[in-house]
């Protein structure tokens, strides 16, 4: 049973100076290796291992073909601009070959998550010798894990895993006590940009949590688009998290006054404080008119998009 | 070809006196025979059939089992408070075995369009042994059956059908040279209520119209509900026309803190006046609120509400 930290309850400076210590005594003399994202969990996560390991830490970025647009490149560049070196290992064919013919949700997320720490990490682990592998786990994908919501990539001891027996490495969470607001709050005390840890939330699977049965290739760019003109239009608006998600059922539209059985992206816009409950941020007509506007223009064979009005319960925040 | 009249430059009681007149002209000493759903098409079809021929104008409503919540009852109660008998006629079974297994928006429309003329009415029409269905088409319907855009039910010259030869009966359509606008101000001087007149439009193919995908008894009644909801809230919107949509794509959503891989209403709401063009109404966030509760509330199954904003184009007033 994870002991919760809640926000308020947090001292940073002395959360950090634990966590240092732990991870120190983790690793021992030895080297450990992680995985950025380039979300705030895995953000803070390479920062509080790159303060106990300096370069004993060995961060990657795994192009798993479900990034967003210019995310690998940008990501690589703030680090290295806070003096952490990342690597770029391109893993696409991997994931997508996983990915194949899978269509139901939680398939498709374990898919992601066998090749993830099984093929791509399993190897890279070995090749380095690590023995440690550092990750962003937090309460709340423990929780919706246990709960049978959905399953996070990144939980494996309370679904009684043993990655050591089934990776071959360990696993250490140094951020699994908190939610996303207590991650923030050590992200700005670790002294990371406001860009970094106050992005909004990018689920596991990437892009492949945003399109509706099978995450082709082809699928994926046309939820990258519709993705850029989204997080472009909404990035002031203060929201908690925005998105676009692919659907994969077709609707009738015209184009130059003919039939076309087209496709929909659905928009979702989320108040909320942690992720647990959610409501649908109140966007002005103005804005909502741009969305559409903007991703019909800019995303080829979309010819419908809608605004989520659901809140979380009954919803969750993102569909797959 | 069709010479279309414009509402601004249409003379109400002349035009009802031109085609009561074409009425008589065709039916002669015999007897007429025709389907009214309700909509403003086929009451105004039926009034102007009823002021030519009086009783020898038969008035069905067929029972599809698509029909919406008190639809049926309402609209038969109406016209007999105007001195017209409605005939109601079960044809359930029929229609959904030929929807079953069906899921193609243009295979569904024609499973109606052939369940429709050929074999319901095509024994109804021998039975009567009426000369002439009545039926409501507008310039609307065969501009978008000739443009390719969606086959509307009830087009055949255009397509270089014979319905004579097709079906055994002789095909008139008093409104084929109106649009939606000039079919109300008909009616509105054909003393049809206002009710009947102003009401907002709803497809040929009704509710099989609003489910993306097979349109099974229960795909259906989820429908019917959600759309009772949604035109209870909507109904002093002023909108040109509202409807819900049952999607295909489920989306993961959660219920009493389990996972519930549930389904998804999207509510489309139109400004329009003749709907060759269409926008999204600018709803107050109230109602959008409210239609996202109580469709959640009302609906069993459903844990997802969007609502449209795409124009028409590229998008279609409805999605199949």
């Amino acid at each position: 049973m994870v002991q919760e930290i809640r926000v308020e309850d947090l001292d940073a400076k002395g959360f950090i100076a634990e966590q240092v210590a732990a991870i120190r005594a983790a690793v021992g003399e030895g080297t450990a290796i992680n995985a950025l994202s380039g979300g705030v969990d895995s953000s803070v996560v390479t920062a509080l291992g790159h303060r106990a390991l300096g370069e004993r830490l060995r961060t990657v970025m795994i192009d798993n073909g479900l990034m967003r647009e210019g995310e690998l490149e940008r990501t690589a560049e703030v680090f290295a601009g806070l003096g952490v070196p990342v690597e770029i290992v391109d893993a696409r064919d991997a994931f997508f070959a996983a990915l194949r013919g899978v269509t139901d949700p939680e398939q498709k997320r374990e898919a992601i998550t066998q090749t993830f720490y099984r093929d791509v990490f399993g190897r890279l682990v070995r090749e380095s010798g690590a023995r440690v592998l550092l990750q962003g786990t937090i309460l709340t994908d423990v929780d919706e894990t246990v709960a049978g919501i959905k399953r996070q990539h990144n939980v494996f001891a309370q679904l009684g895993i043993d990655p050591q027996a089934t990776f071959g490495y360990r696993i250490l969470e140094p951020l699994v006590q908190l939610r996303k607001d207590g991650v923030r709050a050590v992200g700005e005390a670790l002294g990371l940009p406001e860009e970094v840890f106050r992005r909004p939330p990018f689920p596991g699977p990437a892009l492949a949590a945003r399109v509706i049965g099978e995450a082709t290739p082809e699928r994926i760019a046309t939820v990258r688009r519709a993705t850029a003109v989204v997080e472009r239009i909404l990035a002031g608006s203060g929201a908690f998290q925005y998105l676009a998600i692919l659907h994969e059922d077709r609707v009738t539209g015209m184009r130059e006054g003919r039939r076309e059985f087209g496709q929909q992206i659905e928009v979702r816009c989320w108040d909320s404080v942690d992720a647990r409950v959610a409501s649908p941020t109140q966007l002005g007509w103005e804005t909502l008119r741009a969305l559409a506007d903007q991703v019909l223009a800019e995303v080829p064979g979309v010819v419908s998009v809608t605004y989520n009005l659901a809140t979380k319960p009954p919803s969750t925040i993102e569909a797959v």
